[in-house]
C-alpha cells in the first residue's frame, strides 16, 4: 500500500459501533475484526481464524474470548489461542495478531504497525468532540471508490470549494475564500494552516447560528493535516473584537474532523464528525447537522471516483500543479519525510 | 486447477437435469455441453464450436446431432463435424472433444481425461440411491464460490457440526459427537471412516422417523471420500440388536451423497441427494427432505465462500491443522498419491 | 488494442448527441469528451485535466471553453489551458490533446491517430443518410461486450442470417442467400461485395413496402466494409428492367450502415442507421424502423457476447474456417495490409 504511515494511529471507527457483536473492518488492505470487551473495553484482532482463515468476526463472544464460528478455536482479547475443541492444549502457532486501539472522545483508534511502537501522545487532540457545552454531530461515514491520498489532498486543497462544491457550500464568496492570507506551517506530524478573512461578509448560516453576527465580521479557518486525519476549527466574530488576535470565544464557532483510513489500495473509509457551541448549533438536530455535510462531502466522493476510475484509463500520464497546490505539495513533502522516517526507525528496531 | 485428478469420474448434474434442451455446465474449467438422444442415452460435448467458439448450447439438436446456432456447423454425439452449410464436406480439423458419459441411479457421471482411460469400474456404488424399498430424495444443488477441496475438507470433517450447525443439525449431543470412536481407513480411492456410539441418546428425529426406537440406542456412521464425491450410512437401533456388529436394518437408516466438481479454480458445483427406507423416511415430501438439507448445507456454502473472500486478503498467512483435522490430514496424503498416480500413469500412457 | 488502425476515422456518435452538455466516451480505450461550439461546430478533447484527471466532461461550458468541475481550470477547444484561478497565467504543459472532428451527414467522425494525417477525403461516401428523396432512420446504438473484430467479421458474414437469424430476417429463404453469386473486390480501404440474384421470389417485406414488384425479381446486395464502418444497398425491381445492369432504380430499395467502434480491448460501440426512397419506406415511423432493425442486431450483440465470454475458457484453442469464411478472410489480410501500411507511414513520418 504507497505512501501509508503503517506505524501511526488510524480511525478504526466510532465508539458505537464497537459492540459484543464483533465487527468486521478492513483496514490497510488487512481484516480487522472489532469488539467490546465486558468490562467496557476494546479489542481488535486480525479477522481470520488461523486454523482455515475463517473472519474470526463471524463467530462470537463467550466472555472476553472470541470463538471462531467454523470450528470453535478460541483466542483471547489478545489474540492468543486459548481453547481448541478435541485436544488437551490449544495449538502452538494458533496465535493471531492483536492491534492497540485506544477509545477516546468517541472514536476508537488503531494500530496497524508494530505494537511496541504504539503511543498515545501520537493521538491529535479531540477533546472539543465531547465537551459538556458544545453539541456534537459523530457517526458520519462514506465509503469512497478510491484511493486514500486523492481525499488528503481534497481536504487540503480549498480552491475547489468555488466549483465542485458550487451548489451546496461554494455559493458564497468564493473569491473570498481564494483571497485569503494563508498561512501553512509544517509541524512534526503534518502541516497546521492559518487563514484570516478580516471585516469580510458574514455567512449567512453564520449569522442564523449566531444572531449577534454583524453583517461584516473577522472570519479564521485554522485547520490541521496529519496522516489520516484532518480537523478544521472556523468561526467569526463581529470586527475588531478580539477574533483574529486569538480570542474565538464570543461569536460563531465550528469545529470539524475528517478521518481518512486506506481499506485497500483503491478505497477509502470516511469518517467525519463535528461540534458547535451549543448556543450556535445549527441545525438543531444531530441527524440534520451530518445529513447536510453529507451532501457536500458527497460531491467529493463523485469527483474523486470519478478521478480514480479515469485513472484506469489515463493513470500514466504526468499531471500538472497549479498554484492553489501549495497545501498539496507540502503534504507530498511532509508525508515522504514521515515515511523516510518511519522506515529508518523501523531498520533501526529490526 | 489445483489439486484435482483430471481421469477421473465428476458427477456432471442429474439425470432429469438432461434433455433435448443442451445445456451449458463448466466442469473443470471447460465448458460442456450436454443433451440427451432420442434413444435416451445422453452425450457432452465441449461447448464451443470449433468455427468461431459459440457455445454450442446455443444451438440445437436435429435428431442426434447439435447444429451450432451461429453458422449451422453440425456435430454427431462423438464431436464430429459431419455438415457445414455452403460445402460438401465439412472441415478437416472442425471435430470438438466429446466426454465419456456414464448415466447411473439418476446421476449422469463425466470423465474429463483421457477418454480411453474412463472405466465404469470406478464409479462409486450408488445403488441405494434409486431402490425400490427405500424413498429417494434427489436433485439438491447449491453453488459455491469457494474452491473444491474447501468443500472436501468440510465434508471430511465432524468437529464443525457443533459451531457451524449450532443452529440447525449440530444442537444436539455435540459432545458426543466430538467423542466418538472413529477409525478412518485409506481403501484405493480415498477414505473410508467408521464411527459407533454405542448406547447413546437417539436423536429426536430418528425417534419421530423410526418409533420403535427406544430412548438410547446403538448408532453407527460410516462414510467415504472419494475425489469429488462423498458419500454417507448413518443410524440407530436398540441397544444390542446387532446394529455394531454389521446388521444394520430394522431400525433407522439414512444414507446421503454430495458430489463435490469444480467449477472454475475459485467455484464449485455443489449435488446432494439421499434416502431412507420408506417407513422411515421423514418428512413425508422428498421437497421437504431436500429443503432441510438445504438449510444445513447453506451454511456451510456461508461459511465457506467468507473463507475464500477472506484469502483475497490473508491468503498467503501459513495456517494451523487441530487434532480434528486427521481426517483432512489423511485426505491430503491420499489425494497426493492419487495426483502423483495420475501423473506416472498419463507419462507412461504418453 | 489490437487490430485497430489509429490514422482513421471512427464514428464518434450521432450529430444529435453532441450537444452543448459535455458528453463522454471511450474510444479505443482513451476516455474523449465531445461538445458543441457556440457556432454550432463540434469538438473533442481528452476526457481528463492535465491537473488531477479529473473527466473533462463532469465540467461544464464557458463560451467555447470547458471548464474542469473540479478545480475550475479552463481550456480551449484546441485543449489549450487557457485559465487557471488563483494565478496570473495558466500552467505551462497543462494542454490536453484535441481530437479532429468532423460532423457530415448526421454522423460525428473523430480522428484518433496523429492529428496531422487526419484527411476528410478517408471518410466514408454517406450522401444517401440526408438527402431529401428519402427517409433515413439515425440514432441506432447498441454497447457490445465483445470485441469489435468479431463484430466485423459477423457483418461480412450473410451465412449465418439463416441460422441465428432463423427468427427475424433469416426465415425466407435462407438457401437462396447460401447460392447467391458473390463478388468481393478488395479496393484501396477494404472490400466491396456485390451480390445479384436473378429471377427470385420477392420478400414480403419489399413487396408490401414497393406494391408494384412482381412476386419474381431481379436482387441485388452491394456492401462496402471499411476499417470500423459497413455500408449496404441492397433492393429489387421486376425481371429485365435494368436492376442487374446498374439502374436500381423504381423498385425497392434500401441502405442501411454500421458503425463498429472499439471502446476498450473487449467491448465495442455499435452504431446503425439507415433509408429507403420515401415511397418505399416501410415501417411508417422512423422509430418503428430503429426497432425493428435493433431486433435482429441484438441477436449478433448476444451472440458476439457468448463469444466473447466463452473465449475466456477456450480462446487459446485454434479454430477452423468455413467455405462461407471467404470475406472474412479477405478482411483478415486487408486490415493486416492496412495495419503494415500505418506502421510503415508512422515511421516515415517520425
Amino acid at each position: 500500500m504507497e505512501n501509508v504511515l503503517k506505524n501511526w494511529w488510524y480511525m478504526a471507527g466510532w465508539a458505537n459501533e464497537i459492540t459484543r457483536t464483533p465487527m468486521r473492518r478492513i483496514l490497510l488492505n488487512q481484516p480487522v475484526v472489532i469488539f467490546r470487551l465486558q468490562d467496557g473495553g476494546v479489542a481488535a484482532l486480525e479477522d481470520r481464524c488461523a486454523h482455515r482463515n475463517f473472519p474470526l468476526s463471524m463467530g462470537c463472544l463467550i466472555g472476553d474470548r472470541l470463538r471462531c464460528g467454523y470450528h470453535g478455536l478460541t483466542y483471547d482479547a489478545a489474540g492468543r489461542a486459548v481453547y481448541a475443541p478435541g485436544q488437551p492444549q490449544p495449538p502452538r502457532n494458533g496465535d493471531v495478531r492483536a492491534f492497540p486501539l485506544i477509545e477516546k472522545h468517541g472514536v476508537v483508534w488503531i494500530w496497524m504497525g508494530k505494537a511496541e511502537l504504539a503511543n498515545a501522545a501520537l493521538l491529535p487532540p479531540l477533546g472539543w468532540l465531547d465537551q459538556e457545552e458544545w453539541r456534537t454531530y459523530q457517526g458520519g461515514y462514506l465509503h469512497l471508490k478510491a484511493r486514500h491520498s486523492l481525499l488528503t489532498e481534497n481536504l487540503l486543497d480549498g480552491s475547489h470549494v468555488g466549483y465542485l462544491h458550487v451548489s451546496t457550500i461554494g455559493g458564497e464568496d468564493a473569491e473570498g475564500h481564494s483571497n485569503a492570507v494563508t498561512e501553512i506551517t509544517p509541524f512534526e506530524f503534518g502541516l497546521r494552516r492559518r487563514r484570516q478573512m478580516p471585516a469580510t461578509k458574514a455567512p449567512f448560516s453564520y449569522r442564523r447560528a449566531c444572531p449577534s453576527l454583524n453583517d461584516v465580521v473577522d472570519r479564521w479557518n485554522y485547520s490541521e493535516m496529519r496522516p489520516g486525519f484532518y480537523q478544521n476549527y472556523t468561526g467569526a466574530k463581529n470586527v475588531g473584537t478580539g477574533a483574529l488576535e486569538g480570542d474565538e470565544v464570543g461569536g460563531f464557532q465550528s469545529r470539524s474532523m475528517q478521518a481518512i483510513v486506506p481499506e485497500t489500495d483503491h478505497t477509502t473509509h470516511y469518517f467525519f464528525g463535528g461540534a458547535s457551541p451549543k448556543s450556535n448549533f445549527r441545525p438543531e438536530k444531530v441527524e440534520d447537522a451530518l445529513a447536510a455535510v453529507l451532501t457536500t462531502l458527497d460531491e467529493d466522493r463523485v469527483a474523486l471516483e470519478a478521478i480514480e476510475a479515469n485513472e484506469a484509463f489515463v493513470g500514466d500520464r504526468p499531471t500538472v500543479n497549479l498554484a492553489n497546490d501549495k497545501s498539496a505539495m507540502q503534504w507530498r513533502f511532509a508525508i515522504k519525510q514521515m515515511l523516510s522516517a518511519e522506515k529508518n526507525e523501523l531498520a533501526r528496531s529490526a
